[in-house]
């Protein structure tokens, strides 16, 4: 039985800036906790400020570290930052975030800056589900940036990276066959590439073979130009952020003028409702006639006398019916 | 505008073993073809038969020679076999699988073997609706056993595994804190485990890390009691493959006795039934006033007229109207 929340209390113990309340809200969101809908309505008036800046990269990049460093960088500049890491929780990666977490510990007694793990383990889409919801707690919790940092593997991550104002790929030299397998998925999603440990040998053909792959998407991709820039960094001795700053600065300069934010914003709240709706949908699915429906359907399919299709028109003509 | 297709001849020649038709049919399943239901309906008649085996294990085991080393093993016993390779399709990893592939290649021209690829790309859930779907072309093709294999990253993957009738999970020593960060995950999806490069220094402390942890979760795991064997493989070796195949069919045996195989297969067409009813569901939500009614309710959203879960009861309510 889930304990009963004082959600105005809580809501404005986290706009005071209290960790606790905040992280309350978080796990509220993770949990589907019934009280959610009341979360929402209680925090929608304080929406709408937060910069979201979405981080990914293959493993091995210097993700944390690049983190760490924007952190610092943001924080002198007397901005309170949310940090979401989107961990994938794969049974066996799951080790690895929480030690990029202890890493970061440099910021822990800050109180300008909050960082929150979130899993994805659960039901399919969970994550699409709670990431908004989350990003959604920070804002209104008065933060100025919410960063997203994810590992960047499997679908869903990256799609939750594109609920981001800005995106920032991270790519390192010496990373194998990373850039060409990147594809023109990183293309997609990026809006800032960092090519971290830049000083190290390979850099230079990075950058060159992000340059002819920017130069050759560039004539796929519709909508309102944005010249990817790319960005070197040696996050390990700390050089190179403030052309990332810069480059975050431009691209949401840009984001204003052309109205992008705006609709970026409306994308990211199209998901968020798409998510909350599909959700109710399936639950009530799954519960049809105390949970015996789908069972039911599905050991006709089994038994060869239903196609699925025909099992799943069934079961939506029952939520209708 | 997609070609219209002689469903009936398809499946004919799927199941008079032709891999171009077999190819095809899955390539309507991931185009979500507008024939699909009428695919589905013909093969429904012709499931049921194939042993469906996940096989998953972090980046870097040896989960491809492996693969091969079990095809080998199985075609020496007179079993056809089809494979399904789950790319989780990060922008970043999109490459490895591809090489893993041509690493297959030794099957390559032998007809009771088949090697598909599946990437995880479009929707959220995208994999979790056509996976199922295209383990019932290999099946009604008549393969005798179905390979589901995954580089098991993500929670995606993870449960997409878990639709198979016995799922091999993969570990080998000298994997950093591998096990450490396994937890109890892999004890939920394994039913068998293989300790692959077994002759490398470490490969005792993983048996015994292994065993340590099984004891462990023995106790929070309900249901009918399977002891889950630890085998030890030295795959580019080619040895202890007869361990292998050996757990599988006593697995199996263990799934018939117990009447725990039908079970898992009404479980796996449950999730096939729910995914293709949320997909439908899904996109009348989006297509709801010829698409303008999710961004304008977004649209509310960012102007904090509405909560989130107050526009999905609205869409919600438009969808039932």
């Amino acid at each position: 039985m889930p304990v009963q929340v004082d959600v105005g209390e809580l809501v404005d113990r986290a706009r005071e800036g209290q960790p606790r309340a905040i992280a309350r809200l978080i796990s509220l969101v993770e949990d589907a906790h019934p009280q959610l809908r009341e979360v929402a309505e209680a925090l929608t008036p304080h929406t709408g400020n937060a910069q979201v800046i979405g981080l990914t990269g293959p493993p091995g990049v210097g993700k944390s570290t690049s983190t760490s460093m924007l952190l610092s960088a943001l924080r002198e500049e007397g901005k309170r930052i949310g940090v979401l890491a989107i961990d994938p929780s794969s049974p066996f990666t799951g080790g690895a975030l929480l030690g990029d977490r202890i890493r970061m510990s440099e910021h822990a007694t800050d109180t300008g800056v909050f960082i929150r793990s979130m899993a994805t383990r659960g039901h399919l889409g969970g994550l699409a589900w709670a990431t908004p919801q989350a990003v959604r707690v920070l804002d209104a919790a008065g933060f100025d940036v919410v960063l997203v940092e994810t590992v960047g593997v499997g679908q869903s991550e990256v799609d939750v990276v594109r609920l981001a104002d800005t995106t920032v790929v991270l790519l390192a030299p010496g990373m194998g066959d990373g850039i060409q397998a990147a594809k023109a998925g990183v293309l997609e999603i990026a809006d800032v590439f960092v090519v971290n440990k830049a000083d190290r040998d390979g850099a230079e053909t990075t950058v060159r073979e992000l340059k002819q792959m920017i130069s050759f998407g560039r004539k796929e991709i519709r909508g309102p130009s944005w010249r990817q820039p790319i960005v070197r960094t040696v996050a390990a001795a700390n050089e190179g952020v403030g052309d990332v700053v810069r480059a975050l600065r431009e691209h949401r300069e840009w984001l204003d003028a052309r109205g992008e934010l705006a609709r970026r914003r409306i994308a990211r709240a199209s998901s968020e409702v798409e998510a909350i709706a599909v959700a109710r949908l399936r639950a009530e699915l799954v519960d049809l006639r105390g949970g015996d429906r789908l069972p039911e359907l599905a050991r006709r399919v089994v038994d060869r006398e239903l196609d699925p299709y025909a099992a799943a028109e069934t079961l939506i003509a029952d939520l209708r019916g």
